[in-house]
């Protein structure tokens, strides 16, 4: 568990799927800087907690949302991602201006820019990331579904990356992002290297252990 | 008093009123980051020291100022931060680009760029200030009252990344901010979380506790 | 000297005026993160070293020629504030977009974007100087002129934040700067508060006992 | 190989030529916090490795190209410079906006975004970058030739901040770069102080022995 603190810290919360019907979900009230097993809980597909006394964050229904429309996810990510989500707040759609970004050119925006507390809010949610692994929440913030959290972290950390060289690129001028062809280039070239999302993992485990946090 | 310290580097100077007629105010020369009972003045809504033989700081009139006019009143923080000043140098009223920027939409600003010292400039202070929690002072800083430290410490840094995100924003392009509509849904949903000023509280302590300031 | 080592990390060199005709600085290949009273030479005002045998800095004429023509001048500053030095590569003189930033509206610009070498490069920049506390240099640097160290640390760390704000809010659209007028209001208001730069000069060295550097 | 780990994680992989046909380059899973003696590879200008079984970076033929094709060049730097690699996504060459970037005015950038993988990409980067000591690669990073360590160390600092100036810059209206005239000017103002690399190099020695790293 301890692990996760520093994810979790970083992208709001995570949850994890451990059963076709159930997922881990750290309470509303745990601080992400100190989170301990006691802190989480076991939560059902309609958002009801199983296990555990204390409530469960106001928004479990981004993760219910997304485990009962995408039964091959395992693991969701809910942050607030500063940089990215600009692209919801301006009139044009994320683009690539990092050779990593070519996989979120486009992402979809979710319109609702409020807290998604109904099983209605959640289903929509899951509609607008449809078959994607990212979406963006107006306003508000990002969804991530994956297979493992070490691919959560890398999205979010390439998705951040990828907006911030996009605000600062504007700055200088007429932008030439990523083309379709090149995206097409890039998915083959990054399908080779699917080592990246445990290589980037164990870096940021071996920087968080310098810091002592580990 | 040590909890108040990691507060007070972050916004300037903060008081708090302890009686209808009095409020607690640090010194002016007190370091904000190593400030002790012994740096703490109780002053009277004229803005005169009761007890403590130290100065008060310049601008006590700001505080006093609030104080006199809004009785309700029962925290006010002065600050100087960066990018929500920038809001009183353009030709433009402060927007929301992120959800939780809805209730800084058109946050007034005052005109009169000086320190404020006299019991004139603080009612003036007051006046542009209003029924609002915050207003700005043009090329200066903010003022925020509130009823706990927690809130103002809140919104210090809710208004700050929210000013952040548009500064950003705008250079990616026509910005599409949050509407009065969406600042209604955004009111009604975020009056939910009573919770949220306790929990932002909680989790800055947890990282000032982990770097050893706590 | 222990003092001056942080500042000097933060502002390239500096120096400091002994007696009319001469002057300390520290060695052209100090460390500025690791000084100690050896790395210090006492220099005359031709920029010749007197006392301490290893090379001065390559730049020690910018320091020299203002002791030159100035001699009310005690210690002088050079560094590469990054934001500041914008200001010398636009088509517009500084301007103040934070209400300390009054007194580096329009902020003289030097033309040679290369080292300060010779006697007559440092009479030049002496010229550019004029009566002013600091000036820019093409591309390059500051060169603040000042009575003490703790002056040359508020004047570098208000001009760079200054700038800071005006790049910042530029991206939001049409500017509103200080105005003369607003400049003459905030001289006469600073002009009260002569215990500043001591108080943020004591702020600053808290931080860094806190920090374990002193 | 202690004091190389700083800059592998400042600068992705580095690599050091040992003999006219063969260098040294980390493996591809070491992470840059924590490299060691067992983690340096002996490769040839092939890209095969001839000492250590674990596999070399995806992209080695980046280094191998550019040692095959400049048998001058002693050590080789790849990374991805946020700010430089902008230079690659919009319709403008790097200028330079600080005096020390005149040496980086018109940077060639490669037009390849995917991994360099084979001897044939190698090649082309090692077409791209010519007689210069550095170049571009589309959307992704910067490769650096030179001849020590502390060269490449020196180019990638100042590369990327004279291209975080021009973003900020940017951002405050039309810009005054430095002129062909100036930068013969700073050329000749340069080559005076080829103690510089080494200055920086110790500096950030010193500063990463007071952060406890050395």
């Amino acid at each position: 568990m301890m692990v996760m603190a520093e994810l979790l810290d970083y992208s709001g919360h995570l949850s994890a799927r451990i059963a076709p019907d159930r997922f881990l979900i750290p309470t509303r009230d745990a601080s992400r800087a100190g989170i301990t097993a006691d802190d989480i809980l076991i939560v059902d597909l309609d958002g009801k907690v199983l296990e555990g006394n204390r409530p469960c964050p106001t928004e479990t229904q981004i993760h219910a949302g997304v485990y009962r429309a995408r039964p091959d996810v395992k693991v969701v990510g809910h942050g607030h991602p500063p940089m990215s989500v600009l692209f919801t707040m301006v009139d044009r759609p994320m683009i690539a201006i990092r050779n990593f970004g070519y996989r979120f050119i486009g992402t979809p925006v979710h319109p609702d820019p409020t807290h998604i507390r109904t099983r209605e809010q959640g289903d929509a949610v899951a509609r607008t990331l449809g078959q994607c692994s990212c979406c963006l929440l107006r306003g508000h913030g990002s969804v991530i579904a994956a297979n493992s959290v070490a691919e959560v972290f890398l999205d979010s950390l390439e998705m951040e990356e990828n907006a911030r060289s996009a605000v600062h690129a504007a700055s200088l001028g007429p932008l030439k992002p990523i083309t379709p062809g090149e995206a097409e280039q890039l998915k083959a070239s990054y399908a080779k290297n699917d080592y990246r999302a445990v290589k980037i993992w164990e870096h940021y485990q071996e920087k968080a252990r310098l810091a002592g946090l580990l």
